[in-house]
């Protein structure tokens, strides 16, 4: 049984997208036990369309084309289906009604171009899509079971759980199950190093993914059958956490920024921010983790000076004597976010994300985080490589990091 | 002319890592004129390789593959490409002594492994690496030609610049230009449909890219020369911009954030935030911009109502009259962070991004946003269809949007 996915848009082919879809597919795919053997691009013309659907239909099983479910002109998708299969395109009324009540929620009335969202080859099966106005389809394309979703990556990955998943439930595959963990402040090659010999005792394999400054270990196992499989990885993933202790922070899909908001949920404790090189990046993070607001008071983004003195009362004198960027004024920021919001703990950080701004003593990359406490406050002083937005996004990681194991009791 | 990029590698067929490499050369393609039609990726199996050279070789005239030249047994290409072509593979001295003399740069002997990656199909171009260990080589492959490079990002981009690009130039190919604008506040379909008739009417092919809220309009022209081909593009923008009016905000990779940073400075202006349901995103994508200090003085993150008031001196019995979500508030917050920064205008949002937290009367997706300025403050109140993270990013962007308005004078 093999899989492919097709991406469909001259955005793509054009160099002007980053094709995440086309990765996030092929990792679900793989997941589900199937062997993904191709990832294919067109961009939005008929006759390049026709013959990717052929070609993938008739080579794999299973097939998951993104795109072109659009309401305008270089949407083609379902016409092209429809005119491959020798059948008409028909409008489906449930799809349609669908389509009409969600542009009345926002006080929008439908017209033909959006109703043209509602229109599928004749015998297809429709998968609804109550995240967006594109709804997607499903037909036999020779071999292969094709699926077809929008390009938009949260309706893409909303209806691919809700409709594609449970349509390749009945199709046999490979046994398979990956636990993935998520690791934070250990490099790839240490970490490699720790796991030696893991991988050919418990007869799995162990892969790497590195994004972020963080790095994610994957431990993959087939089995006899489902429980096998699964209970194989675990077992070795459970090795793989007593190696690496601490350094594991989590499993699946969480984030750093979610795991620090269960860990204060847990012991009670809330939390305030002061940022100035990140910018609000750190607020943005935690924030977007649905429940935020149970802990996190709130914090201040101070870029200028005056700001920090007026938000968070740092005093003029203290920045006049360190500079902006230094560890007394990262501590003096952190206890006057403290202070003034009233939460029981806050985190702050002060740099130089660059481009410009860096000086021999002060280079660029350069960031100062402190962690205040009822206990006390301690800071961080590190020097991160990368892109202005690389910095700002290594340098709020290594704050959580910094903020979880003073909670935690490791670094205190 | 057509041109297609195939990247090699089971971690990419699998999920396990998103392929920037096919963005760039496809950008750098199209860049350089050529019609990229297909992004293909296959695993590193040679029966799958072999298919692929084969059937990409056929189709166009140019084609650059990336990954499978190292010195595993898992790189396949070089062997591939020599039995498909019928030649043998020979060994490079000149490519050879490069390898070795770079080991022993990095203090390591020649094994018989990595000098494999001097192997090459006989006849071939070989392309020189001096930024890494493995080689490349260009070979006539039926139609195409076809240019294999390895997959680590650095190598490949310097070597496409020194290598490729210079092989391509005696290439025929097609005169094109695009304008690329960017939009916000109008429907896709509504674009469309306000767009009629401009494609027919200048011979241009109009493409649109929705991403977060924002909508790109792109302007696709041919001509018989750059020139005209230019021409043609620029008068179709041009009717494209009267159409659709402030609708447009800026042309190219700008963002809405970059733009009203730029209006703020050649106005003089300065910048606050007050952040409740939008936690610290607009924040953060104002000081993603690079020099987005000269403007932007800061601002709080006042997720919590008591700190609302204790760091925006916003009243509680404002807060316990209207509720935190309200139009009174939101002008509050604006009004309070314009005092405490003194910035000469200040940006506010509250709402509920959900997922839970909605009422009849105050739904999920509901934010009010205000903007205060020196003449006075103006507020707006929308729902945002969507998760969280869209709530969240259509609302910053309603923001934006609003903010830029007023400082036109479009909307007071």
């Amino acid at each position: 049984m093999t899989a492919a996915v097709l991406s469909t848009g001259t955005e793509l082919t054009r160099g002007e997208l980053v094709n995440t879809n086309a990765t996030w597919l092929a990792d679900a795919l793989t997941g589900l036990g199937f062997d993904v053997v191709a990832l294919d691009t067109v961009g939005d013309e008929e006759a390049r369309l026709t013959a990717a659907f052929r070609r993938l239909g008739a080579e794999h099983d299973v097939f998951v084309c993104t795109g072109g479910l659009g309401p305008t002109t270089d949407d083609l998708t379902s016409a092209t289906v429809a005119k491959l299969l020798g059948v008409p395109l028909e409008r489906d009324p449930a799809s349609l009604e669908a389509i009409r009540a969600r542009l009345a929620r926002f006080g929008r009335s439908l017209s033909e171009t959006n109703s043209k969202q509602a229109d599928f080859p004749r015998g297809a099966t429709i998968l609804p899509n109550p995240w967006g106005t594109a709804p997607g389809f499903a037909v036999k394309l020779e071999r292969a079971l094709a699926c077809f979703l929008p390009g938009v990556p949260s309706e893409m990955q909303a209806m691919f759980s809700a409709h594609v998943a449970p349509l390749l439930e009945p199709l046999p595959r490979a046994r398979r199950y990956q636990v993935r963990m998520r690791t934070f402040g250990m490099a790839e090659s240490d970490l490699n190093d720790r796991l030696a010999g893991v991988e050919a005792a418990h007869g799995v394999v162990i892969g790497y993914r590195a994004s972020q400054a963080e790095i994610e270990v994957k431990v993959l196992a087939e089995g006899s059958s489902a429980a096998d499989a699964e209970a194989r990885a675990r077992a070795a993933a459970s090795e793989v956490r007593t190696r690496l202790g601490s350094v594991v922070y989590g499993e699946g899909t969480t984030s750093l920024a979610a795991v620090v908001l269960q860990t204060l949920r847990e012991r009670g404790l809330t939390l305030a921010l002061a940022e100035s090189c990140t910018g609000g990046l750190a607020a943005e993070l935690l924030t977007n983790v649905p429940g935020a607001s149970q802990v996190f008071f709130g914090g201040a983004v101070v870029y200028s000076n005056e700001v920090k003195t007026a938000l968070l009362g740092v005093e003029p004198a203290l920045i006049a004597a360190h500079g902006a960027v230094s560890a007394e004024v990262a501590r003096a920021m952190a206890e006057g976010a403290r202070a003034r919001t009233g939460a029981s703990m806050a985190l702050s950080f002060t740099g130089i994300a660059g481009p410009d701004g860096g000086t021999p003593t002060k280079p660029v990359g350069l960031v100062h985080t402190a962690v205040s406490h009822a206990d006390g406050t301690r800071t961080l002083e590190r020097v991160f490589p990368g892109t202005r937005e690389q910095v700002r996004r290594r340098a709020v990681n290594a704050g959580f990091s910094l903020l979880r194991r003073v909670i935690l009791g490791d670094a205190t």
